[in-house]
């Protein structure tokens, strides 16, 4: 007889217990919403500076605007409008490789480049500069780009970007990561031509990793996040409309080409 | 031209402007992942006593182990384990009627009864079991259940009920839905011939109701506490994968019945 | 031990049956799509009139232009161009109650009124416009639309409702849901006081039910014909974008409203 | 202003036009479901012998069983039943890489092998070998499982593989993407060790390739084919469902492991 062992909870008729603990007493009332996630993913009690990061993390996260994620919630909801769990899930499932996945792609490159990396971490700035010049040439060598950099608006500077590295030196938990993505963002220009701003995407991706999280996992941190924000924009979907608007404003646009009249 | 107006965010060259605020430096760090979605969803801040009995709401429908929902994600991911967004939307896609949906059916429920009654809301116990006896007397009449009672698991009461109950008192935030709530356990035996337990669905609807979010939205807070709760799922699925023996499982006890030799 | 019956299939390891048949040399060459999904969801082989019918109807729901679906579809595979099926999935999940559910309540509006007919089916066109009658009066003072009446874009007459009576007349199999449904549309005006066309979303679900599928399916074989619309969309997306544009153009028309100011 | 120029379909009050067709008058009753799906994403309509090929291809991939993807949709159903659409979303979220992507990735791994030949394609059974034999060995050294090899249930041979090839030799339209996959199965014991089986994914995704669509394109054709399985699932799930015994049945077998004792 198969046998599928967990650790996420159990229950019985009279108690829930959640991650070891009666959810009821010891967890309800207790813990907030977010360190209640960190500890279902890491299956272990976040630290006071920990939790401070990984919250503000997913506050950074949860939204930005009209995404094509949000438009996408928005249009299946009117649609849908009795499903919220479907226009949910239409406007997760574009947080992928395009987008969110930037948080997972730079904790990757990161955590990559650590385990590349013989010997103990580097003690100075200088070492930590030669160690991502290493992990940023090699990457340009592939043809592939160096995630966490850029970003379609914040061209001069993501804002999210310096709050994240100082909340996380204020907490104590300033690893590795980060300190490879800021040597990252120090020596770029120097290698790639040009200076481009570390983004919030990356950085948040950094952060995520120093908490111990695998780099496999990372996305669904973002996406947990953007279903805040999802849900935000749901909430306004329904008090005032705009997915007909846009439906019908995409409507109007078309220029119908007949087949075979181009490509 | 169309124009969609929005309330939720902003942002420029420099600055990123969530709910009316700076997010890097008047968000991040400052307010926990639960207030955020709070106030994404009712576009105004929580008072204190409104966002601890939010976050204990948010606990409280995180997980309940190896639900339909669970088990659809962790298949899902065992097909696709590049892409957690896919996983995650089709974990949440089984939170219908069924299941979340209580959430939304027992605020709505309440709600329908407190716009039914006329005058101001009962200012004696026994004012509020009046109103309740009415509501689910017609919502039998009406031949259809009435939402927020009984539990599979928990016959001899719901852990998850009295702690929320405690914690909106003790927050000063139990408010008209949470009282009806209470009146509906207390009158329904002598109405329906039996005794059910109020179901930790069904509480965190009325609470979710007192704190002014509308029936539509209620369902959209049960889906996003249970998004933390399927990303452990998946964290665990990835870490010691239950998929494919559940798929085994299933496949192993199927019994094939040619068409046509039976219904 | 549970034990799962199923007709659908079996294999080992040198042969599938489908359907009570080998797959490989009875089904694959010698059947088309179309038959295969008839006869996996009825279980039973469709008659050459009956596939004919069924056909058309997927012809006619596959696609209808920029929808809210197809655009939700071509915004995801914008964030997630990995992931064609996160696309796919995000365009079926807009196929609620406000699009493609027309095709299935309108089947079940004609299958009910059936139901609660005494007697055999009327024999007369009188006959069916008595039915009728009391059907829309009946749906009328309930407060409800009558399903598969009425079109935003074909106010005159939906193209495709008089070809599939035309066809499943010829094919044989016009049988009383489709005989009930032009009967609706004989004697709508009279009781709702305008003329409104019979669309093709709801003669397709009329065109179903006779086929005999439960009503509680209808939906599924409108989601089915609009899969094939979308991927004729995700591959148009994939050759030539439109989801960028479409998401700059509604990120370029918003207008931030300070939360506070304005609902 | 931004134009979407779209080949798929315009309508107006009175007709609609899909392919550049009348689809009342042209395209309903004329074209095969399955036509129209080759046609939509095509942008040109299949010579007989291509749609013989095609819907072969699309009856070879509908179902396979209790898949991962399938059991999520029963079980979506469970939780859901008012919402097809999402039960059939969470089906299709289970084609990812691991089993419907290896129709994409034998297409690609195809048609990338033969882009990197230089000059006119063999004209031998010993030219194909070799091409085959570059192929395969380039893959194994990179690291890479040589994709169509395999099958865990079908073991010595799948039974899909050379029937799709007679129907494709007997249609005029094998080319050189089912030629080089043939030959992968002659080449590849001499380089891997071990016999493998052509599997009905590649061998589909070949066939598909040969009918001129892109590899991104391909898995898109395997999720099409799926949608009717998923529905017929479904259909079997609302006559007798399966759902909540899979999801008792994994219930039961859990086993609790309080965090911080194991793994």
């Amino acid at each position: 007889m198969a046998e599928y062992p967990t650790s996420i909870g159990t229950s019985d008729a009279t108690s829930i217990t959640l991650l070891g603990r009666d959810l009821a007493n010891d967890l309800m009332g207790k813990v907030s919403f977010g360190e209640l996630a960190f500890w279902l993913a890491a299956l272990r009690r976040p630290s006071a500076g920990e939790l401070t990061v990984f919250e503000a993390v997913l506050v950074a996260l949860a939204d930005h605007g009209f995404t094509p994620s949000a438009i996408a919630a928005r249009l299946t909801l009117t649609g849908a409008p009795e499903s919220v769990q479907g226009a949910l899930a239409a406007g997760l499932l574009g947080g992928g490789s395009r987008y969110l996945g930037v948080t997972e792609d730079c904790g990757r490159f990161l955590a990559e480049a650590l385990a590349a990396h013989d010997g103990p971490p580097p003690e100075t700035e200088a070492g930590w500069d030669e160690l991502a010049a290493q992990a940023v040439t090699a990457q340009r060598a592939a043809g592939r780009l160096v995630p966490g950099l850029g970003h379609p608006v914040h061209k001069d500077g993501d804002p999210r970007t310096p709050v994240i590295f100082r909340i996380a030196a204020e907490a104590g938990v300033l690893g590795p990561h980060l300190k490879l993505f800021a040597a990252v963002g120090r020596v770029h220009p120097a290698i790639i031509g040009r200076t481009l701003p570390l983004n919030g995407a990356g950085v948040c991706g950094a952060a995520l990793a120093d908490l111990g999280f695998p780099p496999d996992l990372l996305r669904g941190f973002a996406l947990l996040a953007r279903t805040a924000g999802l849900l935000g924009h749901l909430a306004e979907e329904m008090r005032n409309p705009a997915g007909p608007g846009i439906y019908r404003e995409a409507d109007e646009h078309l220029r119908y080409v007949p087949p075979g009249t181009a490509g």
